[in-house]
């Protein structure tokens, strides 16, 4: 009786199973990509490493896909979404910092001087990351990133940031995930930042997020254990350090690497270098229209000798333009 | 007929589905437990989060697990596995360091001169640990330490390290994941000594297990991309270091954790510092008959704070003699 029942119930969803299977089969699992090179590269790729009787076929547990972030999966002009929380931050912290009035770079991005805050380079900008990303509680920053993210959007799109994704990708992580992926973040941008809306926007949790980060330390705060972010570059997720990332934080190497810089160089090489197939790809924002247009010249997500090597490598260039049927997602 | 022969199979295993878990539902998930208080608060957490009507239901993508690993899932007597590792790794290089002849601590380790080996203290460790688990590439080290562990037996048990895990735990583990927890490895043992084998014998994959590190870089090696392991220390996964491993790497907070040394205790803290219902457990080495008895005064893995406190603070501790029917899986 027991028994029966369950068969009962398991046999409704068989069928639908089946239903819905069948369905899928003559569905387009991309549907944001036109038919090209990349589409065609993306499909072939990963019916052969599921082909239980290829040569090519590798275990599931080995189906690691990583993904750079900004401008791989999301806007990342005119600056990148953490600088532009970051830059908010001062504004908001400036009542309890009076100094910054007269101490450079916050003075000149008080000022609305832009030029000075990018003449202070590398060093100024770390300098406000540590200033507005350090000094709280773990719990306490992935609050105020979810916060700021909630009630802010992009200056030109004028929809929320985490809204601001590409559309293909989502379509590529699910179909991904649909053939025994595991996807991974693997990023420049700060690991703490992303993670609080990874899994909503994405459907990647937490814990396969890889990023840069400050160092945190175990206190006890009130007879409460907390973990306090401290004003110190931890790691840097960033060139080489992405493949230095994968090895600590996933332990094995993946079989298909996306970015879109000659920062993501590093991850797409040491991906490539693994036996039996692989894929590696880039987006190349080619689309003043619908989104941005940059390579060569860019102040961010400089594409530059990932395009001359491409061809020599195998890499595979996704032109924005020509590859995506949509951008963004429909709202 | 595609959907008749799909249904067919699936109907094939449903039955088989039924059949099963008709059986498993007189099943006793964690046989190699007595019945006693620490089974009954796991059988009982367990059903509270997952619990779907209950006001203490945790979503799946939040039953997250942790287990040290040393002692907790495996022996760590009479020294730690990595340790023992290490030692046999100075024998096989010696040749190729003649300078260890002269220099402590390996020429007393060559010479078989324990004590002085001990009293060189944790920074005689690091020297040794450094010597013999970098200067590699990261494929060369996973290859060295699995070919060590499938060659080595335990001086005591004589069979396989990877053997002298705990029955006990591995039905918890795998009664954790049949209940949608994800299950994780928070060890102070180097986080590349655990991933070659860790998914084998617990089934929990690379990316699943946090430890300590030596630092690593990127380089080209013969016009290949390759990840060089650096002499240098780059994270200790140990005491308050756990919570900050568990930041990192997983970035949400445990609901569960296990341990069985006061170097646990920060991880139990600040899994039960979270909200809702939480689980803090300690393997107490109370069976010197099957395993080993030791505690307040024991080199490794010493428990005396945590025994002290652990009535006041709600941890379960586990006696391995009381608790556990079985110690290690049936060969």
């Amino acid at each position: 009786m027991q028994i029966d029942h369950r068969v009962t119930n398991a046999l409704r969803v068989v069928l639908l199973a089946a239903f819905v299977s069948g369905c899928a089969a003559s569905q387009d699992p991309l549907p944001s990509w036109n038919d090209g090179p990349a589409k065609k590269a993306i499909l072939e790729f990963v019916a052969t490493v599921t082909d239980e009787n290829g040569k090519d076929y590798v275990e599931p547990a080995d189906r690691i896909a990583v993904f750079d972030n900004d401008g791989t999966l999301w806007v990342e002009q005119p600056i990148y979404t953490q600088v532009s929380f970051a830059f908010d931050r001062v504004k908001e912290l400036a009542p309890q910092h009076p100094e910054w009035k007269t101490k450079q770079p916050f003075k000149a991005l008080l000022e609305g001087d832009m030029k000075t805050v990018g003449a202070s380079g590398m060093k100024g900008l770390i300098e406000i990351v540590m200033a507005t990303h350090s000094g709280m509680t773990a719990a306490e920053f992935a609050k105020t990133a979810s916060n700021w993210l909630a009630t802010n959007k992009h200056p030109r799109f004028k929809r929320p940031y985490t809204e601001c994704v590409y559309q293909p990708q989502l379509e590529l992580l699910a179909y991904l995930r649909a053939n025994g992926f595991k996807t991974f973040i693997v990023s420049g941008g700060g690991i703490q930042f992303m993670r609080p809306w990874t899994e909503k926007v994405y459907g990647i949790p937490p814990e396969q997020v890889v990023g840069s980060s400050i160092v945190t330390e175990f206190q006890i705060k009130d007879g409460k254990p907390v973990l306090v972010r401290m004003p110190k570059i931890n790691f840097v997720n960033d060139k080489a350090g992405k493949p230095v990332g994968i090895y600590e934080h996933i332990g094995h190497r993946p079989i298909l690497a996306f970015g879109n810089a000659d920062a993501d160089m590093q991850m797409i090489e040491y991906t490539l270098a693994g036996k039996g197939r692989r894929l590696g790809l880039f987006v190349h924002h080619t689309d003043a229209d619908r989104e941005y247009a940059y390579d060569r010249d860019s102040h961010v997500g400089k594409l530059d000798k990932a395009l001359d090597q491409a061809d020599a490598n195998g890499w595979i260039i996704v032109d924005m333009k020509k590859d995506w049927k949509s951008v963004f997602p429909e709202r």
